[in-house]
């Protein structure tokens, strides 16, 4: 092939992706899904969150993220977004959305937290884990240790892959897990049909213990209209299942 | 091929199935399983329950729908089926079963509800969903919106496939969803041992929420010899992987 | 192929692993998975649990029953083991890790149980189920009847696998299942971690109910940093899935 986009199938929709990353990382994490997508007729952006990546400030609060989105959104004047959030990402577009919902097309949480509102995401946390964010030291930021990324996250992972996968994480902002998010908002724009949600789980992903704080729990805040699908892989699906992700990303956020 | 039935191998059994259709379809939502079955080597019966498909009467009770499946057993003179019921129709053949054991080899439950000796189908939606049941006109009959089904029941197909599955929908009696149901004789044929039973999931389907509401607990109530096993696809796993749902159907109903 | 052994790819790391069959087997049910892993490369040990096997003794505690394993692990001078336990084996695994940490590189818990320290095996079972074991005469020892292994373990397999499976049975120690065990320590080396472990979960194991009995609760209790993964196959994933079970083990037992 000699160029990266094809001309979708009639019958399909081409969607425009923005493709938000979890903690730690920035938008090159999408690199392997975005190339899937736009092999596939889609428009993809992978903007990176204020507060992520290396140098990046970690004095900001959850708002300051919240904002970096929004800006990207208008600054690129898009529209009918199908707007992916992944892990922690989940929080960040959601209350993006409540500040620019006409934007939206529908959002899209991939192994991702759905803060219940007056939570911080600390809160979503089971409790033996929820501690490390309380100990935390604003001025050094925050990033998860190795050994919890290798056996929680990068389950199904060759050891070398998550050493990679890790030594390029840098610490972001504590705030943005301490920082208590209203998101009234959020819920009233799903209740009354104006916020249409999908949720992606990978069937490997253990981030968050299954149970109480599983992908059942999270899924289930989204409301009796949300979009539910499973995919191969495990937290970092995007980095070990790209093309299978990308698959399912289009079924979560077409029409 | 020149012909839709072949040898099964020495090793395998040929089975009678007995294939019903849940609300508002026809036993034509088979087709594509009912030819993969027969292509194996087994005898498929695909009957359509008294108040289904177009024009039929609304003023019908859950005993009547039984009544038409019971009637369509007899007059075929069905003996050693494996008696297949998808979504509402576990309440059928449940109560098909209590009248007529000796017909049946073993009842599959398929993304299945398996209602509580007393409770009305509607008892076993979550409170949100059940709302809906009440608020049915009776003359009108019931259909779920197309939305709702968009989203739950076909959340792995393109939107064209969706519209095209519900515009084939039907209104059904608003009774067969609230009539409550004595499944006493059900539950103790199951516990004596006299009727066998297996339950399908597919791994996608979430027509019903996950966790209180799931799989688990519909299974678990077949008791610690009911046959679970999982299957790929979501609600209607007849339409969009009906040669993997047909393999699991074996799985499901032989010996 | 003139080898059963072939060097692993310069990636790869050699593992050296003990696989412990569950209850009423012994080390011949891993043949095609040990096959397998050392055509991958791997050491691999499947020892006969004392108990296990035609005309072993029968009036066994668990602590034998450990004995034996820890006894086999110092005979045959293992270091660094990836020690993998099917079934009721998990409780045996623990329990020899207790008094020989120092050999384990990882356990393994495999469809397995893990027992709540002050539990007997059979506590860990449902009500309805562990009532077999009050029943059992110790001097008979105890087999669970076929059609409960036949419907609930090998639920994915025809029936004269099935049939084979069951027939090569024998019974073991009821005090295997009754005694009770004290894994203070178990659980303390882990949460200090210096015991590491691993989960994994067939898809379609339902040997024990899904819910309140299932995985999820069964893997919670080995802390945050226990690594899950998922395999196909049910109970017997050994039998009916060696190749892709093979694979998940190494996964599950690698750096």
């Amino acid at each position: 092939m000699t160029t990266s986009h094809t001309v979708p199938e009639a019958s399909q929709q081409s969607l425009t992706f923005v493709l938000v990353h979890g903690a730690f990382q920035t938008g090159a994490t999408w690199d392997h899904v975005a190339s899937e997508l736009r092999r596939l007729g889609h428009l993809v952006h992978t903007p990176t969150l204020a507060g992520h990546g290396p140098g990046a400030p970690l004095n900001l609060t959850h708002a300051d993220g919240v904002a970096s989105l929004v800006a990207y959104l208008q600054q690129h004047a898009l529209s009918d977004v199908v707007l992916v959030g992944h892990s922690i990402a989940g929080s960040f577009i959601a209350k993006a959305a409540e500040q620019d919902p006409d934007r939206i097309k529908r959002l899209v949480f991939l192994s991702s937290f759905t803060v219940s509102s007056g939570n911080s995401l600390a809160d979503e946390f089971p409790p033996e884990t929820s501690a490390v964010f309380a100990m935390a030291d604003p001025a050094q930021g925050l990033l998860l240790p190795f050994e919890l990324i290798r056996e929680r996250a990068c389950n199904d992972m060759p050891l070398a892959d998550a050493e990679t996968l890790h030594a390029a994480m840098t610490p972001v902002p504590v705030a943005y897990f301490t920082d208590k998010l209203d998101l009234t908002t959020f819920y009233e724009l799903i209740g009354s049909g104006k916020l249409k949600t999908s949720y992606v789980n990978p069937v490997n992903d253990i981030a968050l213990p299954p149970g109480e704080y599983g992908w059942e729990t999270r899924a289930q805040r989204l409301g009796p209209l949300c979009r539910i699908l499973h995919t191969p892989g495990a937290h970092y699906a995007m980095t070990t299942q790209p093309t299978e992700l990308a698959d399912t990303l289009i079924q979560a956020g077409r029409d």
